[in-house]
């Protein structure tokens, strides 16, 4: 549809002389892929503006020296990605010329979401439901007919849902999933410019949130034991952020777990400043150890303007969009107009499935937890064996498998891995200054025969690699 | 939670001394009321900061002369929308320091969702789930169960839901009803300070979803047909709009169905212009006379930027959060990410269920449009009889009825009807520029005998009401 754009497509002088770009065949992968790479780098550097027209795939294939069909492909790529666009008769241009679409999608949780079928997804660490989760999800839908009544508008959430949740439903606001409940938060309480402290590294979807609210980020180191609290505490001083974002259990993608201690001192150093803490509690149930569960943030003192986020995701199942905000009345108050401006209120049907499986919850989590912790050990006694110079992270708990590569271009790996049909998230998506660059999240959310074809393929992926280090 | 707010409460000064301001108890509806509302307005205008003190119930009553109850029931409305915060020992105080929470819910859709037990809301135009509605989103429920599998992110909406929407999935995208979709495009197309064209007056989401992402609104008039296509052109050529939002088939909330004539015009501006144009269709399943189904704007040209939103909230069910885009794919591409960053994607359950529902909602909205044409018949009988003063106007669809008074305060006659138990809306909150003092639109969603009772209690409250002209 041409006419969505507002520039004339014919008016920036035609094709450019210089495309492809010198150089553009080198790097790993496919060469319909580094052509397409090489295209969307000049897009997004803004080289190519919108609206520019592109050579036809035959002129295409010729300056670059390369068939028909790769330079057809090259340009499929970029057209199913939006870049460009193209119609009979008017040739083929760089697409849009209305407000930049932000980080390309492959910058951001995105990329883990869509993938070629046929491949290895050790990218989306969401669990699949599998026959234990679709009969308790079964059961609950018996119950969801009661919910089909009145006009089903409650911008808060299901009453009904909120009081289970908490022993006060005014501390609760249910949200499509916690995705969106860290959204509103960070929309509720960051203005475009203010700082949000985000461990280093920690998960992409909070990472899209804050960038998106135009907010800057501040990363304090995470390791083993959890955040570093006086990093933590520095960069509050220094930097009064707007909020402060947290995994202190299971974190993401570390799998690390924050002590008691250092939970005490942080709620402190909320209290005392007054900065909004999140405290995402995603993947707290679902521990690899049994050394007890930690103690959320707010119940270490109830005054501390800490910001619970929960999710029925990981433990259930990723398709039932149910998350919430636990927080003081106050600012739960502030949401709901949030709410009712992105979406009216959440699906009537999908609470009532909560809230009929939400006894069913510490089961389904305690059996979830055991396969992912079987799959953790699997995955890591499979890279020892197959893939002895990566480094597996120990991990206290979650979905994910962090591990550390004896070179720094985690991205080249990760694309490799892709050729060879494995998807995988290299770690400076999880950075939020992009580093990390020699680190790998695999998820551990696939059965122990997906996982050793899964190495299999990282394996061969990782042996095809040129210059993958000693 | 006072340790969400960043000032010191005690740094300000203290209680002002000139609380209540002065002419507070004018204007009418109750005391309590207006005493909230009074300092409700200095809140807004920034007069009174976050953190500061207010008095006590019992000093407030003092210096408001009132008694204590209406003190108490004052501070009790303004802690409920979050205005005011107060804890034992520690006093009553200004809520929030944080970002500014935007406009108060009463002045944005927040208000037509939440109301007291007991009343009788005609403000909501969204229809309750029936006997009809149970039934047959009971039977889609046993289908519902097929879709418990895989993890179930699809952040486009599902594939087999999407493919029934449109003959090419790839220019649908499923959100979490419409107004979402409105939300995603809106933000998508349009920088903060640039134009969006609305019609005066219009579906009061859109205009949120407008304010939020920074537009500024121009307003164009929309009579009994339609929007006046003359001064929507001038708007165009003048303003150059991001964005227009239309709603051309039973207009929200006028009722009026625009020519096909007309259509053509903004089809044919559209493409020129490369304006892109939402066609809300949310309503035009809905019909109160036998004249046909007017065409969708974009079967008009379908190279034209037209992007279509569609619903089953009205049709269906509001409860069942199921909405969708429509536009050309390379907007589409552009729309996945911004669903990815708001909550991964839609729920699975509320889509199988849609799906599942698709071949009834044809049966559906028929036996819906009958109901609600009777209704609006029914309404306008009862006001001819008892406030002839009231003028309804004539409509061809949609959930309300759009009434015109004697009188230019509409939002008085909206307070005095909410005093006698029945919630309406007053013009100027679907108002861009908040005008239409002089109109109400009461939705017709309510079945007869509630409709009877409904207008006897806004004769009562419009005989109580002072000054209600000739």
């Amino acid at each position: 549809m041409g006419g969505m754009d507002r520039s004339n497509q014919g008016s920036l002088g035609g094709t450019p002389l210089d495309l492809p770009p010198a150089g553009w065949e080198r790097g790993p992968g496919p060469l319909h892929r580094r052509l397409a790479d090489a295209l969307e780098a000049l897009v997004l550097r803004g080289e190519l503006p919108p609206g520019t027209a592109l050579p036809t795939e035959r002129e295409l294939a010729r300056r670059a020296a390369v068939s028909r069909a790769t330079a057809a492909e090259a340009y499929r790529r970029l057209k199913a990605s939006g870049r460009i666009d193209s119609r009979q008769g008017r040739g083929t241009w760089v697409a849009g010329t209305l407000a930049p679409a932000g980080r390309a999608p492959a910058e951001s949780m995105g990329a883990v979401l869509e993938h070629p079928d046929g491949s290895i997804d050790l990218s989306l660490a969401a669990p699949e439901a599998g026959a234990r989760e679709r009969t308790a999800i079964g059961a609950a839908l018996d119950h969801a007919r009661g919910a089909v009544a009145g006009t089903g508008y409650e911008p808060a959430g299901s009453t009904a849902l909120r009081a289970a949740l908490a022993d006060r439903p005014d501390e609760v606001l249910v949200t499509s999933g916690a995705q969106q409940a860290i959204g509103f938060v960070v929309e509720e309480l960051v203005r475009p410019g203010e700082v949000v402290v985000v461990e280093d590294v920690t998960y992409v979807g909070a990472l899209d949130a804050a960038r998106r609210a135009g907010a800057r980020l501040v990363a304090v180191p995470t390791g083993p034991g959890g955040v570093d609290v006086e990093a933590l505490r520095e960069a509050v001083v220094r930097h009064r952020p707007a909020l402060v974002y947290l995994n202190p259990t299971h974190q993401s993608p570390t799998g690390s777990v924050l002590s008691d201690r250092d939970r005490a001192q942080i709620v402190d150093l909320a209290a005392r400043t007054g900065t909004p803490v999140i405290d995402d509690r995603v993947l707290a149930d679902l521990p690899f150890d049994d050394e007890g569960r930690p103690r959320p943030l707010r119940s270490f003192d109830p005054g501390a303007p800490i910001v619970t986020i929960g999710s029925l995701s990981k433990v259930a199942w990723a398709g039932l969009r149910v998350g919430w905000v636990r927080a003081e009345p106050a600012l739960v108050r502030r949401l709901v107009p949030r709410r009712v401006v992105a979406d009216l209120g959440g699906d009537v049907l999908a609470q009532a499935v909560a809230l009929a499986l939400l006894d069913e919850v510490p089961r389904l989590a305690a059996a979830r937890a055991l396969d992912l912790r079987r799959q953790h050990r699997h995955l890591t006694a499979a890279l020892v064996q197959h893939l002895p110079e990566w480094e597996v992270a120990p991990s206290r708990g979650g979905t994910a498998a962090w591990v550390r590569l004896p070179v720094a271009d985690a991205r080249a790996v990760a694309d490799a891995a892709a050729a060879h049909g494995v998807h995988v998230v290299a770690g400076s998506l999880l950075a939020p200054h992009g580093d990390m660059g020699d680190r790998l999240r695999l998820a551990v959310t696939q059965p122990p025969e997906v996982l050793d074809e899964a190495v299999a393929r990282l394996a061969a992926a990782w042996s095809d690699l040129p210059g993958r280090g000693s």
